[in-house]
């Protein structure tokens, strides 16, 4: 029986939430969790390499520890999708070309725009991952939002950057720009994957037979998100 | 009233155990700690570094993974110098410079010098920290204990190892100088700790009060890590 040679790991079409016996949906639910994990491993490796910009040892760790936070949630990611019967791997190479580009397009200069980038570029993940979840069977919904929770981090971000722009003011103009270059490339990026994804598209917009968003409705949640990005601004004492 | 100034996570002396009441003996215990928790964290660094040469995704995760188990065990080491009254970071400062050597002098060139560096590298700071773990106060000897652990990823490096030299004997060559090569830096950056640290230096040799390993000792203690080297490199099918 096929269901058995598939291995331990996969499981039985007949143990899955019934949303995940369709397989488009199935397929649009794994293109979600790699681009997650990937999302997640990328993040992991830019932020280790940004810790080597921080002005201290202390420093250094604390982004080190917001690294290890985000590479602990991929393991999970990676179980499901192989309990689902994607491969892990394959399932995330059709997001590194999207996610390397946004991280080679916001390369920090300095320590303060790394602090920046791991501050603005997690909770806009987190943001779009909250937003999705509303379409997800409820299995989906919980692994995706356990993977975004936030940190006791990001405290430490906005601290660091409210005190450094309290003591040179003029670098809060250029934190304010670098922000604005790293919301503009997240949704160049985002629009990309989009554009190549349909199963994960449809899942957004809706398909054939299921009900989405309409364009009215996609647009309001990309207001939504614009709008917790200039909260998260002014929460570092920025503008937008 | 002193203690109480120092702060909530500054212990008070009748709080400790008898033995670091000692002042030399708890200076001691916090260079040991300093030294392990800035191994870690370089560790850490350069694993993430050494994970860009791996050949696949998959790969590469498995050596962060490795990475990020080492990250884990650095919080409850800081926390433990602190507790002890020191300055975690101040603490760690004169160990940079053997360690970053270390590294330095040990860089792999491609990913199956990496993975035996991991591999060999890890297992020798553990062999050496058991070892001391005989010289310390049972809570400390428990810390060190705890935060050298072995995690399930020696495994990975041995398998993975063992795979290559199979299908390409000439490797094993170069890995075995390889592994003689980060046994002979790993003593002389110890040597030369050992040179500079006069209270962990007595930890284990002994002090005007406190007894100690004598130079013969000391002798059979490096013949043991030698040994433990030997067989690793045996297990990775290397000649050491």
């Amino acid at each position: 029986m096929a269901e058995s040679d598939a291995g331990p790991d996969v499981a039985a079409p007949d143990e899955l939430p019934v949303a995940l016996t369709d397989p488009a949906y199935r397929e649009a639910v794994v293109d979600l969790l790699a681009v997650i994990a990937y999302g997640e491993l990328s993040a992991f490796e830019r932020l280790v390499e940004d810790a080597k910009l921080a002005p201290a040892l202390e420093d250094k760790l604390a982004l080190a520890q917001m690294a290890g936070a985000e590479l602990a949630k991929v393991q999970p990611l990676i179980d499901r999708i192989a309990k689902l019967g994607g491969d892990p791997f394959e399932a995330m190479a059709p997001f590194h070309e999207a996610l390397d580009e946004f991280h080679a397009h916001t390369a920090p200069a300095d320590w303060y725009e790394g602090l920046v980038k791991a501050f603005v570029g997690d909770s806009l993940a987190r943001d779009f991952y909250r937003e999705i979840a509303a379409y997800l069977d409820p299995d989906t919904r919980d692994l995706v939002v356990s993977s975004v929770v936030e940190g006791n981090h990001a405290a430490f971000a906005v601290d660091h950057i409210r005190q450094a722009i309290a003591s040179d003011p003029p670098l809060g103009g250029r934190l304010a720009l670098w922000g604005r270059r790293i919301m503009g490339e997240a949704l160049t990026q985002a629009q990309r994957v989009a554009a190549d994804r349909d199963a994960l598209t449809a899942l957004l917009v809706g398909g054939v037979d299921r009900p989405g968003l309409d364009l009215a409705a996609l647009g309001r949640m990309l207001t939504r998100l614009t709008e917790r990005h200039s909260e998260r601004m002014a929460e570092l004492g920025l503008d937008a």
